[in-house]
């Protein structure tokens, strides 16, 4: 017997596999692409070897490994054959199976899926984290990686191997209770240990509190100009988001109410407004705790930024004043630590820790048991106080930097409103300008600002830039605004 | 003026608190619990701090955080006064504001929300992963942990800050190329890196394929028995799980035919049957391939532990002789390395890969660099295969011991089938047996035994016993099937 000319073109190309697997490789795609046909014969595996210069061992294997997936058959002595089970529409190359479909076009997507897809990319993938003025990343230059990662090598040899299995998917103990106690302490949050569920951060905790208590079509509010990522949540679990406005005290709740008065829920920023900082005024705060005790609707106070409260002391949380277990509250050490470090928390209502608990286990089963420990020591040690301490000075000055560049380099071309809080504070353009096309042009200058018109729904604002500066210094901050000064066309002094 | 009572209480409890928060902090609760009354006039600083033996600044301090939230009012001279703003029905303890509202009772939970919490547990907090024979943990005490952690410090020192800011939430692109050339090379799939989309696990990559594939009401097709998770993870997605049963070649695709022609999608583990262990035969995966491509059905093909393939090479994914793209491949680092690393991937067909990005973009905005950076270094450098190296032996003799002791201990009690792939084995029981029971009574023996009917749905199976042997030694495996011949009241020879 001749050998099949797909032998003949076999090469041992890839060195770090074994040779029967190469060979087994070999045969099963000249099988798949029709080069070897049902029925076939194949050599005898001496043959085979010797024309090969292998092994027969080698032959063997590959010849057994096809056998086992069914890909050859035959009996002792009588020879080894291509399969007659393949069938032929799947072996040959360009013939589709699906030809026969009775639908030549099939959606790719499910509605829902489709609806996902269209939706606006967060970033573009590769887009620099550390170009002034990103917002929404902290200094990750002056992160304490070291103690980090000294912290984390410490934490790596001190749990237990049982601690690598599969953990609470509500999240590490230690966690857990380090959290309730520094929310308690610093935010006024009302919680014990058992309410805090560990999450990849803000993003995950709105999706499953709008899957656990929003069912698809129900309608949520969200501020106008607001958090994208939170319409995004809500559109990616069936949730109507439902475009509010705001004035100076926050979320205007009458508004929400003649907009839509059955909602069912309200996802607000308190401590500091998403993007533009208003700080939601104590009587809204009761008025907002009120609609929502008489409608039996939820809060989600996302509380993302306001570790950073640079005259005193940080405003308590909502949740801490709600006397009706209405509020869901959401915080990330995004910002406080690094966001690629991908932990973040919800406090939940007493009642709702358990289903919390298992929507996260079946969601992802919880997260990475190395990371929370480390976060654990950081808290428990009085590390992350320290860190906050230092930032909070840092970020003050940088603030500073960038009102008083600002106000020297573009005057009324750009009027910063300082912040007490947060890692960004906005620059208002004059009013014709078109905030979108600023910012295209920053682009093309290595300047990254955010329009303030991305962030609007429903209602309109003033042409406005979202500036983050917390990663950077007096003089990076200092050249980021001459660009801005050139982009707008401001002469010098 | 006197001093309010409220004050008398106070005391300095938390040193680790300045002062000016402890006063805040005592004001503020006095308020919110009605003991300071709107419209109430406050102390004046100076008296206030000389009877509290503080600083007037301290006093001073708290007046204006207190005065910032809205909690109190009043002009310089003036004098200081609980804010009017505070609406009774919020300060008076006790008195929720929800009494007014129409529904007496009404419900925590959406439709869907309720529908999760009737969901069982996967497990209960705090269950240990290494007592035998919980099934699906690895032999965490063989893991190189000093190696990984060695590699993950590197890994901390050579990445730049940029990445720890957000980064690409389809995955750390090292490490999906890393991915895509072991998958490529091990397990016979067709990829590229742009088609890994990296996970929190197999649970998360079921939710997203789900929501981007599925409608909710459409239906799937899981194994019976099979995975819960999978059960689990198409529910919170308002997916319709459909059993269809198994015969000795896998899914009767047949029969899932029958019962439900209409299903837009079947969830399979062709590699490793879970939990029986049948391996997929090529004529029943080229059946599948072929439903899925004519009706445009989707193919989730789970190979969760294909890794440990004791003869020879794991068999190739049905991914890889797909020609119609209907094939989402989905694999995890828990069982080759650990459960609490949470990581975990998807190979998707290139259409789909960008919608697969915004997904889990919009789901958690990606996972923790760090663990993927070294993993990235575990894979490229071989370590990964050295380990699976390591591991196929010392599982192959504990699953060899497991059958061994099994036989001799237990005899026609016990029949554990020998399996060419995986952790875990079925021990198969005498016919008369309740395997739930069996398992609830070595529970109290300390002995960890999934009863094969906790997977079934509609299709009833033998009595018997999923065993997970991968992290006991021989002892171990020895000392616990023990108990199992107690508990099944087997004489000893």
């Amino acid at each position: 017997m001749s050998l099949p000319l797909t032998f003949t073109a076999l090469e041992w190309a890839d060195s770090r596999q074994p040779k029967f697997r190469q060979l087994y490789e070999h045969i099963r795609r000249a099988i798949l692409d029709g080069q070897l046909k049902a029925g076939e014969q194949l050599p005898p595996s001496r043959t085979l070897a010797r024309e090969l210069k292998v092994s027969r061992t080698t032959v063997l294997q590959a010849y057994e490994h096809l056998a086992a997936e069914g890909y050859l058959s035959g009996q002792a002595g009588a020879g080894t054959f291509v399969s007659e089970q393949v069938p032929d529409q799947l072996i040959r190359p360009g013939v589709p199976a699906a030809k026969a479909a009775a639908s030549p076009t099939p959606p790719l997507l499910s509605k829902r899926g489709a609806a996902i897809s269209q939706l606006p990319a967060s970033r573009a993938p590769g887009s620099p984290n550390l170009l002034p003025f990103r917002p929404g990343v902290p200094a990750l230059w002056d992160f304490p990686f070291q103690q980090w990662f000294r912290l984390m090598s410490r934490q790596s040899k001190s749990l237990g191997f049982e601690a690598f299995g599969y953990g609470d998917a509500a999240g590490y103990r230690s966690l857990r209770r380090a959290i309730a106690a520094y929310l308690r302490q610093s935010r006024g949050v009302r919680c014990e240990p058992e309410q805090v569920i560990i999450v990849n951060g803000i993003q995950q905790a709105l999706g499953l509190a709008c899957q656990l208590l929003l069912d698809p079509g129900d309608g949520a509010w969200i501020e106008d100009p607001g958090y994208n990522g939170a319409r995004e949540a809500m559109r990616l679990t069936g949730v109507r988001p439902i475009a509010v406005p705001l004035d100076a005290e926050g979320l205007l709740v009458k508004a929400g109410q003649e907009i839509a008065p059955d909602a069912k829920l309200a996802y607000v920023t308190p401590s500091h407004q998403y993007p533009l900082g208003v700080v939601m005024s104590l009587a809204r705060r009761l008025e907002l705790l009120e609609w929502a005790a008489r409608h039996n609707a939820w809060i989600l106070e996302d509380d993302y930024d306001s570790e950073y409260r640079y005259s005193g002391k940080p405003l308590a949380a909502l949740q801490g004043i709600d006397h009706n277990n209405r509020v869901v509250y959401l915080g990330t050490f995004s910002k406080v630590l690094f966001p690629a470090l991908r932990l973040g928390y919800m406090v939940v209502p007493p009642a709702l820790a358990e289903p919390f608990r298992l929507a996260k286990d079946y969601t992802d089963r919880g997260n990475s048991i190395l990371e929370q420990a480390t976060l654990a020591a950081f808290l428990e040690e009085g590390q992350l106080e320290r860190h906050l301490r230092r930032m909070r000075l840092l970020y003050q000055e940088r603030q500073e930097a960038l009102v008083y560049w600002s106000e020297k380099l573009l005057g009324q071309a750009l009027r910063v409103n300082p912040s007490d809080t947060g890692l960004h504070a906005v620059g208002w353009l004059e009013k014709d300008r078109d905030d979108r096309r600023v910012a295209e042009l920053l682009r093309q200058h290595e300047v990254i600002a955010s329009p303030v018109s991305g962030y609007t729904q429903e209602f309109r604002q003033a042409p406005g830039l979202v500036l983050g500066y917390a990663p950077y210094g007096e003089e990076a901050i200092r050249g980021a605004l001459e660009k801005v000064a050139e982009v707008l066309e401001v002469r010098g002094e």
